[in-house]
């Protein structure tokens, strides 16, 4: 764990606040102690609510190693991800996040974090945003073409 | 809840693998009974580890509708959504999830979605993707600068 890197990402965070960009979070990638690349929230701005600092960071540094994946990379972040960011942590296979701000620092600032990680421990049809199983008749399909495909990139 | 909208998502998902896109999964937008975007999984081609067909969808919704949030839409999926789209179902306020496989059926597929559900339940030093709380003296700084921005766009 490096001090500089979670100093800046906290000083991307408060810019982003200054110049009316998004959120006040944000994040750098590290690959062999080098910032690979930053990011900031950018959901009101690009119209994307999956524009968190961690994802719109993560997508720079793939694009930065021309890969879908970041093993042995680290995330700093401003403050603990959500849920949605957590996730992307696992499918980018980051090595390690650190982390400044707390959800419970999050929550107190007004944001949702927290709320999210007690929605995802329910039964889907209880929750705020309900999820409902369809139990369509054909739902497998798309994984047997997936198994008998020659052509598929796993990730 | 239609069933066109949920077989529309599996075609989509087929479709995608024999096409080489990505993996095996679709998701619709629906508003007001009809289609506003679809969205299938893109990450091995677009090179972002984010490119879910749930989050494609939503991206694309909200580029149609020049918002950045999608109340009283719903979203039809192949799959279950993992930990990473359900926290954007939550983030772009969406109003119900409708979905045909299920993570234990991904799961058999050889995809992660069930372990990352299991991995958000642990303490965070103690996950696959370890996370550090760095105890910043600053870090309360963003939210500070949030709290007394005037030109912040809640979201």
């Amino acid at each position: 764990m490096k001090e500089a890197w979670i100093r800046r990402a906290i000083e991307l965070a408060v810019e982003n606040v200054r110049s009316s960009r998004g959120g006040p979070f944000g994040a750098v990638v590290i690959k062999d102690d080098r910032l690979l690349a930053t990011g900031v929230n950018l959901v009101t701005t690009a119209k994307d609510p999956s524009a968190h600092a961690e994802i719109v960071a993560i997508r720079a540094a793939c694009q930065a190693l021309g890969t879908f994946e970041l093993q042995g990379c680290e995330i700093y972040c401003s403050c603990e991800p959500c849920p949605m960011c957590l996730g992307a942590l696992y499918w980018a296979r980051l090595s390690a996040c650190y982390y400044a701000c707390t959800r419970d620092e999050a929550a107190e600032a007004g944001f949702d974090d927290k709320f999210i990680y007690s929605e995802i421990a329910l039964p889907p049809a209880q929750r705020g945003v309900p999820g409902y199983h369809v139990d369509a008749g054909n739902r497998l399909e798309p994984f047997r073409e997936w198994s008998a495909s020659a052509s598929k990139v796993l990730y």
